[in-house]
């Protein structure tokens, strides 16, 4: 890099951390997240809420610059809000629950915090990850500051507790995958996602990994055991049946449907007619492959989810040579996955009657737009973490160079659409938070690879796991 | 009815009583329950199996027939099938479910009962009706017997509190309806019925209704509170959300999207472009309604659902006005749900692009086919009881009448096709249990209206509902 672009990169740097500092909240005087978008030329509706999803970026860099008081109180404030009692009751939030979002609301002077369990989201959604990134970040904020007894203090635990026992509870299905609603993660809108979509299969995974060793260290038994009984168990069915390369897509095209008993092998009854195979097999390089979208009673959804992926490579939910098929797939594919801002929430769109019918007419996720295979900025942290875990630093390189002009010069908008995403998403939002942040953790990542150890795993064999507190 | 006649369809009753005592599986010397099919002519596959949902219809005749030991060994032994502890386990069946079928195996001169919860059947799918059909079962029992001290048992109160325990647990959504697979019921291939499927929440609602009366009589108090808590949520939920007439398709036709907050009207943020609103409207009569398949995040499947709508009717989960009003939308569109064999499992058909993207290119629910708008004899008994309980028994005989003779003609096949129903099932089998319970079950309720109280329910009203042990 010239003199010159070098002096450029560190503005547009000292400016997305500005606009960080600009987009924290404060409650009661204290600083307790940052919120979603602070775009001023638009009506805020939900925007000046602070999202938990969008935080982990905010926090990661936040546990990076030491600056542990935001992140602290944040973990403090949003346990509050966890529901601690189940009232056998619908319509208010199950217990163990972390809400979507809060916003602090001014009443007569006083200050208190209003949270949002998707009551007043669009369709009324339930936020499935957010308990779930609320471990993954108490996990992180106990590694950066090595403050365990944070976590050991008695509603911390129990907080982990109520969580674990929500995503462990008893459920209808006897799979060891999550079943959640459609939109139930970042992607918040119907989606064609309902049944076990892995984003959340990958986030429970990372989640568990956390909640293992928070929990060890606060010498908890029974959880721990459900948790050593389920890790494998989801680790495999996930490497397993999600899985596609050109072998399984091979093995998958000639599956026989309706088979019945113990021996079957089409465990799912997936009729190949219903899954993509022609294309696929153009599209997938020699050495390259994915984890699937979702798998679920004759249903294979074989779309490329990229949160899915990427957290399946940082938790090692993905094994080391299905992590380098991923990121071979993203490199020989880059196009399709990266374009010309990185990078593919999902790939490719929902298009014609798939779209019509999967996500109900939503003309906010049109074909290339938004969730439906719009470019989201925000996953280039991912995208480098991978990249660095799998030692794959060009990935991220390319991707960083890609994006560092255009995002300012755009103002930072939420998402690009189009199909290479040379478009500024219709209806996206400018300064959004977790756009700056994605940035600016992906560049951190990159010149310090140390940081991953934040929010990574290492390979869990539960042989070998051990049961000593490391943290 | 000439003479003649009556002569030919008495012939027909003791034939069908005749094939339902051949249908009796025993074990170990006791009569447990009733196979699927019978029929010689095709391998058995799994059709040698005692499913729970199929012996319903076998359990309410033999109940009516005093025949009470062959229900009271059905209970005892399938209550011992269900697991009692959890295993925070996968793959393995969880606490409280009821298997979906068993069957009596042989090794070495012992006999014993094989349960499957779903891993010998295709596409793995788990049955979460069977343990509501279960407690049904069981309530109708104790009506029929006047055998209280039977469910009082300390197994059976047990594995009706594992089995609230498992639909009344915490969850990640907030709806008072139950989040499922698709395929969770009757329907149990993948056809688009995943989420909030109105069979499940009617079965639900009924189950709830049964066991708190189970429960009331064994003294338990805190089951019964978070009963009496989901029954009326749930209650306006479906009455609510799922009720589609000409009226509240005019103001879902005029609905906004993206509404944010606790004043959104279109609270599940429907696009009206996803629904089929101009066939609707042509297809509403002026006072008939009906409760739609399906509600979800912009989701409104409007097909209409037979076992649901009918069920809906029979505990009162649908309002008085509202089950008129789908008896009267059978009456009128009686072409299109009943046709020439009463009656069809769901209408329309999902056809090209939607039946290849919510099927999976399944090949036995091609369109008209199966569960996919196929006509099914077994909701004969469904169709009447309902007809009996809002006193529209012209429904209940003229569906009879068409179904009768053809039935034993066509050796009492397990499902017709075709748009009007002309067609033996493409994959039907011949002698089908439930098939034939389904018309005999029918002519005893059209005879003896009486025997409805040993399923039906009465409206809820939980300000007066009482605790008082009325079995």
């Amino acid at each position: 890099m010239q003199r010159e672009e070098l002096v450029i990169v560190d503005d547009i740097e000292k400016q997305a951390w500005q606009l960080l500092e600009d987009a924290i909240i404060y409650y009661q005087g204290r600083p307790v997240g940052t919120v979603a978008a602070n775009d001023r030329s638009q009506f805020a509706l939900n925007y000046d809420h602070c999202f938990i999803r969008d935080f982990a970026a905010s926090a990661l860099l936040f546990l990076i610059k030491g600056r542990y008081d935001i992140v602290r109180n944040f973990l403090e404030e949003t346990l509050k809000l966890q529901p601690k009692k189940q009232l056998l009751d619908a319509y208010t939030p199950t217990q163990g629950l972390i809400p979507a979002s809060f916003k602090v609301v001014s009443n007569n002077g006083e200050e208190y915090l209003e949270a949002d369990f998707g009551e007043h989201a669009i369709a009324r959604v339930t936020p499935v990850d957010s308990c779930l990134w609320w471990i993954i970040i108490l996990h992180a904020y106990v590694k950066a500051t090595k403050d365990l007894k944070f976590a050991l203090q008695p509603e911390f635990q129990q907080g982990i507790a109520l969580i674990m026992e929500l995503c462990l509870a008893t459920r209808f299905d006897m799979s060891p995958t999550l079943l959640v609603p459609d939109g139930a993660c970042m992607i918040h809108r119907r989606l064609g996602i309902y049944g076990y979509p892995l984003e959340i299969q990958a986030l429970f995974y990372a989640a568990l990994r956390a909640a293992r060793q928070l929990l060890i260290c606060a010498g908890d038994e029974e959880i721990v055991i459900g948790i050593d009984k389920r890790l494998p168990l989801l680790q495999n069915h996930i490497r397993h049946h999600y899985w596609i390369d050109i072998q399984r897509l091979n093995i998958i095209y000639r599956f026989k449907g309706e088979e019945y008993g113990h021996s079957a092998t089409n465990l799912f009854n997936i009729y190949v007619d219903s899954i993509p195979y022609a294309d696929l097999a153009i599209w997938l390089p020699k050495h390259g492959g994915y984890l699937a979208g979702n798998v679920g009673p004759s249903q294979l959804d074989t779309r490329f989810f990229s949160l899915g992926n990427l957290m399946a490579i940082i938790s090692s939910l993905a094994s080391e040579q299905q992590s380098q098929a991923i990121m071979t797939l993203i490199e020989e594919q880059w196009q399709d996955l990266v374009g010309t801002m990185p990078m593919k929430i999902c790939f490719p769109a929902l298009e014609k009657e798939e779209y019509r019918i999967l996500t109900g007419y939503d003309p906010k996720n049109i074909p290339w737009s938004y969730h439906n295979a719009g470019s989201w900025p925000v996953l280039l942290w991912f995208l480098t973490a991978a990249a660095q875990k799998t030692g794959r630093i060009n990935i991220a390189k390319n991707a960083l160079e890609l994006a560092q002009y255009r995002l300012s010069e755009d103002q930072w908008p939420e998402y690009y659409d189009g199909v290479r995403g040379m478009l500024i998403g219709r209806k996206a939002r400018r300064y959004q938070t977790w756009t700056i942040t994605g940035f600016l953790l992906a560049k951190e990542l990159m010149s310090h690879p140390e940081y991953l150890e934040l929010f990574s795993f290492e390979k869990f064999d539960v042989e070998n796991a051990g049961y000593a507190c490391n943290l």
